[in-house]
């Protein structure tokens, strides 16, 4: 089909948002992509089979006056994010027409991808391909790199894991487990809880909205304190984690799921706990990582194959589903880690 | 005099505080003392000639319901910080009448103390006595490794140090001058921003109190971002520093002066800096590179005497004088570090 023009489905943004995102907020359109690449030059073009739904998408969805880490989208033009495509169209030397791979791509069903280079390729495609938007592509690079590069575990330590079901704190939690700590993880829901437990191995998990006084939890799962605090969630988690640290504790600092939809971030008062505990709280982002990429894909097949790493995921058929997955992030709607399947091939 | 009972005027707490603190919620008194070991015993009887005035001690002038990071002062007994002292009596082998030493002391004129290990013998008594109480003792080893061990800087780096004139950031200043970084000091009044400039050797300095915008002023003073913010202040002079800091900066949190006599510290609502920037935010205590005091007293000793090193010091002179330079350092009243002078033999 090289060369013809094909229908095209695509996500795109309608409005700038603040506060709580909606479904509406975004827009299914069809338009047309042309299956081929300009002649002479090294773009790809993609078949996208799974896209992810990650948090921090939020953000792209605000006008940011000063810039911002990652590109705001743009009012009108298809959403992105981490995908797993097929190569159909190629004129780049490392990359051929049937080749798997993960990287940066629209919300659509056909991408054109100007910068191959940015994209893996697919490994193991004899796991699951819809793994690569999570457990094998960017949240567990990133639960990999926060954990064990800026967390610094030790046999032993007490880890505490909030948005424990998510994408990323499944498998911290499973990280602290095979690396001898205890671990305990918070999560939305009875049955989110119950996931931790019977199936990620969490030693300990509650549902934050049936605490009455989060300080008072943690100090019953922690008597003896917090040595590793995985950050997902901000705001009043944030608070009243600080207290329950430990001397020379440290949070690898992830994300703030909770604050993304306010108009004012809640304030934290108690980061005078930062010096009475000596913590290190530390910010990082997965594609500082990347040229370690392959190194973690080959450990992380290994696990799943030897059954060490369990994974659960949440997946939407069709591009039309696709904004509603995206909000329910917000909501905890998922179970697991959320993605939108467009095509199964 | 070994044995006698002498007259010992000593500085107490009158009642705990919350909020602000004044000179009458301690009061000057005179007991005795006895200038004599109980026989057998390793203690020592110092005789007290300066003792400092830091910050960190107003936390310890509330009662906790938490145990904090050092032991609450007594209603009723004597305060106590770093000091000062010549040995006037010694049951310890290590200690002998005599010695000069520094350590934790009473804020009074004779102290017993019990454990004579946790002093430091003052190697360098031809440099004023009274520089073991800041740039030779705990306020310079605390800049030395707050800047070094945990600031990491590099030569070019842009440093941003707030509270710049007091006992630790004229120091962090000239540490990072020295490293061959750009640095700009914020202080409270137009004479120190003066001695910043023209006695520390700082690039730039402003008086924050004159900023109507401190976000604003940063952006000016580092148009390229701040790699490291030696953290002295806390509140919202964090607020504004996180939005300028660079990818990948420091912020070792040394202290958070603006906070301590808040009934309720500020809220600090832009954490999701420390993700966007992959920032490294790290709590540190003076007490845990006390292995190392020794190498920096020989290094910091050396930089005085060649001149590389510039300290302005602002001594109150008696006991009576004591409260009253504490509350100071809350009001900004003490130019250069603050400490008192009991005796000066």
């Amino acid at each position: 089909m090289a060369g013809q023009e094909v229908a095209n489905k695509r996500v795109v943004l309608k409005r700038y948002v603040t506060g709580f995102p909606g479904a509406d907020d975004m827009e299914v359109v069809t338009g047309t992509a042309r299956v081929a690449v300009p002649p002479g030059s090294t773009a790809m073009v993609l078949k996208n089979l799974y896209v992810s739904c990650d948090p921090y998408m939020r953000g792209r969805m605000t006008k940011h006056e000063r810039p911002s880490y990652v590109p705001d989208f743009v009012v009108g033009e298809v959403l992105e994010n981490f995908g797993v495509c097929k190569v159909i169209a190629s004129g780049h030397q490392d990359f051929k027409v049937g080749d798997l791979v993960w990287g940066m791509t629209g919300w659509e069903e056909y991408t054109l991808i100007h910068n191959p280079e940015s994209f893996f390729k697919i490994n193991h495609p004899e796991l699951p391909l819809s793994y690569y938007t999570g457990v094998l592509g960017m949240p567990g690079l990133t639960a990999w790199a926060g954990f064990f590069d800026v967390g610094k575990p030790k046999k032993g330590d007490n880890v505490f894991v909030s948005a424990a079901s998510g994408a990323v704190g499944q498998l911290v939690g499973q990280f602290a487990k095979l690396t001898g700590c205890y671990v305990v993880g918070s999560a939305g829901s009875d049955e989110k809880v119950n996931l931790l437990k019977t199936k990620f191995g969490f030693d300990e998990a509650f549902n934050y909205k049936k605490e009455q006084d989060l300080d008072a939890a943690l100090r019953r799962y922690f008597p003896e304190g917090i040595d590793i605090y995985f950050e997902n969630v901000g705001g009043s988690t944030l608070e009243a984690v600080l207290p329950n640290m430990r001397i020379h504790g440290r949070i690898p600092t992830c994300g703030m799921i909770s604050q993304y939809n306010l108009e004012e971030p809640e304030g934290v008062h108690n980061l005078f706990e930062i010096i009475a505990k000596r913590l290190r709280m530390e910010g990082f982002m997965v594609f500082d990582y990347y040229g370690q990429y392959h190194k973690f894909e080959q450990e992380m097949a290994g696990y799943l194959k030897a059954g060490k790493i369990a994974y659960v995921e949440d997946i939407a058929e069709g591009l039309e589903k696709a904004p509603e997955a995206l909000i329910g992030l917000f909501t905890g709607r998922n179970v697991g880690k959320q993605l939108v399947a467009i095509a199964r091939e």
